[in-house]
């Protein structure tokens, strides 16, 4: 590796850890004309990118984190891409020694927000700068254009951020799917949400299918077609585009279609549950993201449901051909309700979490850099740009006048849709959950007075008034009258 | 402070934090006929204990931990009552030094199951047992008997088991309401699900409320008078009769239904909280009890709900006198199959965590403990206990015969109700919720099928098959050829 030597300090950036992610990000850098040095714990994967890929651009291999550090122009950009958890924390502590002050660490793994503050203020103690960087496009997006979300110093994104705008993908109107989300950790957050919101809309897109197959009793391949249709209206996004792709996919071995010979098992790797978790310690309710987290995993236990399947209920009956059609309509309108309520609810969670640590996310900016590259690309999220623009403060998505409208169209037939999935006995857990959130914010009154009431009487737990300030017991064991609290 | 030096070494246990549940748990233990030993930080509470209430039993005022411990005949027994959290490690570092091997450190309070977990093994190497114990009942139920839940060690339970059956509740059978839940964690975890299934509990019987006043139009006093009556049948429980009682008040100032004068918006503590995170952590799915923690942060966001009450829906229009008592029916029937499905989710939780953390937690146990003392305490639960009652492997609560008779009873006004709250646009999180996943658990086939192939599209995530063992792969950038990847 002896050009490591003579080409000491002329590489824009360094990425160690060269699995298929931290790979293909590296020769998406290089074939934007950056010199890139490549580093692995095995010398092999290094050496099979270079003599693979090495046409593709300019790549320094080095065979120790020393070599690595030593190849980069200064403020030094080392772009870490291990697994998340303890060995980021281990490849931290192998370059950080290494590093001079105005240095910057990349971290471009699925790192928990938390860890990344942590990490961040660790090494902003040491000068310094930790980058904790979402990334979502899958291994394609890495080569050919990701969603970028970094976080950290404003600083390390006047030093980065320009290499990161050239390898993001980009929307339709050229601008780069990348910006700067914020200190610390921002970015991980920003990307931790994005995933959950995938998860719901991809719960929300099943759910569509399940009625479509039971209620109007079509075929997987009409139900295909019946997604490439709507791929052309307002739903117009990456996933509904798969959708219909595997739905029109025939196994090969069985001559099925690929969907009924799918175990229908999902699985999770943890960022919705993350969100989730997350939101409850915030306050957000996030009830459409749940559902779709709480439907994988109900999914998953093969017993529990084998010991469930003789309870009773309905045998969905299909509607006859006219019906079905316009149920398949009404099933539209209640998709795209539905997911108008995840973005909202995602968007909330945003909101406060960038309350809760000072980070000043721009919502128009977070939708803006999802219009590509992301798993949740969708012409919708250039509407959800467009709707924080320059209203930053916009209370809920749903403040928005033109998805308000959209909404108020859409709820007549969401609302048929929720109710013939319950009659039906058709589990819709997210097309309910959102409805239910969608009525909660409209309503004028709730029943948590009620609860409140309750927490009175049982726990001496106090109430407010709607009448005035101040804070209220009565005295429930006693003459019920009431005492003032605070 | 005399008295201790002569009686030194006679008091069977010793109450630290005598705020209301500590000052009443120490009074329960004085009348059921032990010497109580007592301490508090500002020994004003300690004197006030005394002087107020030394006639009902044996009290010993300690003005120093060491006095306390003094006290106490071995192995002794320090039960700690102070604020969850930091407050609870600062006592126990205060006493620990004090003690022997084989005494024991009770912590009553609501502890998470994880610190407790740290603290039992922390004292276990220095010979001491710790007893994380759920207690459940309120001040009330902890001066007349509340449930009690406690962990720790088997040897520990010797000890102390015998005193906590004396002071807690009774069932209608006369078994006290205290049990052994199992080792470290236990007792406070099944405290955590306790609460979280409170919670879903009170949101269920919220929206029986809002609508039987929505839909079948009618005023708080007549719910009352309707809960009252349900509460003489399967649904005979603590929170419906206190539902009741909140219902039938009558605000004193403005001569108003006092549910009406309640701010609308709920608060919480975070042991509904806890559980949520808890079941993603373990995989399981409680949807319930999520709604119902979601629901009330919902509640509480005033400015998000102000800003999205013009949101178009539907304005209920309530049924006539005949159809309002036949929907009060039908309602009745959905509050009770939703129930059955929150005790369902929460006994899930509470075996997942048993075997996450080998407890050996017997769930019929756990029901026939909680049948009286705690919040949650119902008719119903006897028969969740006889459910399990030798049957400790029961797939789920909804595997017993009698109860999937009566949800299959219940479905279809249950998928009436739902159905009915859609189009009228009552919010109705929790009955949805519960439908949905008795609907899923039922299933033949999920739409986890067509999620697992999204996932293997754009993240080559895998999927299996239903025709054979085996870890697959779709070549779907490329010829749509099927790889084997295990």
């Amino acid at each position: 590796m002896s050009e490591t030597a003579q080409t000491s300090g002329t590489a824009q950036i360094g990425v160690t850890g060269l699995a298929v992610m931290g790979r293909n990000l590296a020769r998406n850098f290089a074939r934007n004309g950056y010199t890139v040095a490549v580093h692995n714990r095995t010398a092999a994967r290094t050496e099979a990118l270079v003599s693979e890929f090495g046409e593709e651009g300019a790549f320094l291999p080095a065979s120790t984190p020393e070599e690595l550090v030593e190849s980069l122009e200064r403020p030094r950009r080392v772009l870490v891409m291990v697994k998340a958890g303890a060995p980021t924390d281990a490849v931290i502590e192998e370059f950080a020694p290494l590093l001079e002050e105005g240095d910057m660490i990349i971290d471009g793994g699925n790192a928990h927000f938390e860890d990344t503050r942590r990490r961040e203020k660790a090494l902003r103690e040491r000068g310094i700068h930790f980058v904790g960087t979402g990334v979502s496009g899958g291994e394609e997006g890495a080569l050919r254009g990701p969603s970028i979300m970094p976080g950290g110093s404003a600083e390390s994104y006047r030093a980065l951020g320009p290499m990161l705008e050239r390898i993001a993908a980009e929307a339709d109107d050229g601008a780069p799917c990348t910006a700067y989300m914020g200190p610390d950790g921002a970015g991980h957050f920003v990307k931790m949400v994005h995933n959950g919101i995938e998860y719901a809309d991809m719960q929300l897109i099943a759910e569509a299918y399940q009625l479509l197959r039971d209620v109007a009793g079509y075929g997987p391949a009409r139900i295909a077609e019946i997604f490439r249709r709507w791929n052309t209206g307002r739903l117009d996004s990456y996933l509904i585009e798969i959708t219909a792709e595997v739905l029109a996919h025939v196994d090969e071995r069985t001559g099925e279609p690929f969907v009924d010979v799918v175990l229908d098992q999902a699985e999770q790797k943890g960022t919705g549950r993350w969100t989730v978790q997350a939101a409850l310690d915030l306050g957000v309710p996030v009830p459409g993201i749940a559902e779709a987290v709480f439907a994988r995993s109900l999914s998953g236990h093969a017993g529990l449901r084998r010991a469930s399947r003789s309870l009773p209920g309905p045998t969905p009956a299909p509607l006859g051909e006219a019906a079905a059609a316009r149920f398949a309509d009404q099933v539209e309108q209640a998709l795209y309700a539905s997911k108008l309520v995840s973005y909202t609810q995602g968007f909330h969670e945003i909101r406060a979490g960038s309350e809760e640590y000072g980070w000043e996310v721009d919502p128009g900016a977070v939708a803006a850099i999802w219009r590509a590259g992301c798993i949740i690309r969708a012409a919708f999220l250039d509407r959800v740009r467009a709707a924080y623009d320059g209203r930053g403060d916009l209370p809920s998505l749903l403040s928005d006048e033109t998805f308000a409208r959209e909404i108020g169209e859409a709820q007549d037939d969401w609302r048929a849709v929720v109710a013939e999935a319950a009659r039906q006995g058709v589990p819709v857990p997210g097309f309910a959950a959102a409805l239910a959130y969608y009525d909660a914010l409209r309503a004028e009154r709730l029943p948590a007075a009620l609860v409140q009431g309750q927490r009175d009487y049982f726990g001496a737990h106090t109430y407010r008034r709607t009448d005035g300030e101040g804070v209220f017991h009565t005295l429930w064991g006693g003459d019920r009258s009431e005492t003032r609290e605070d």
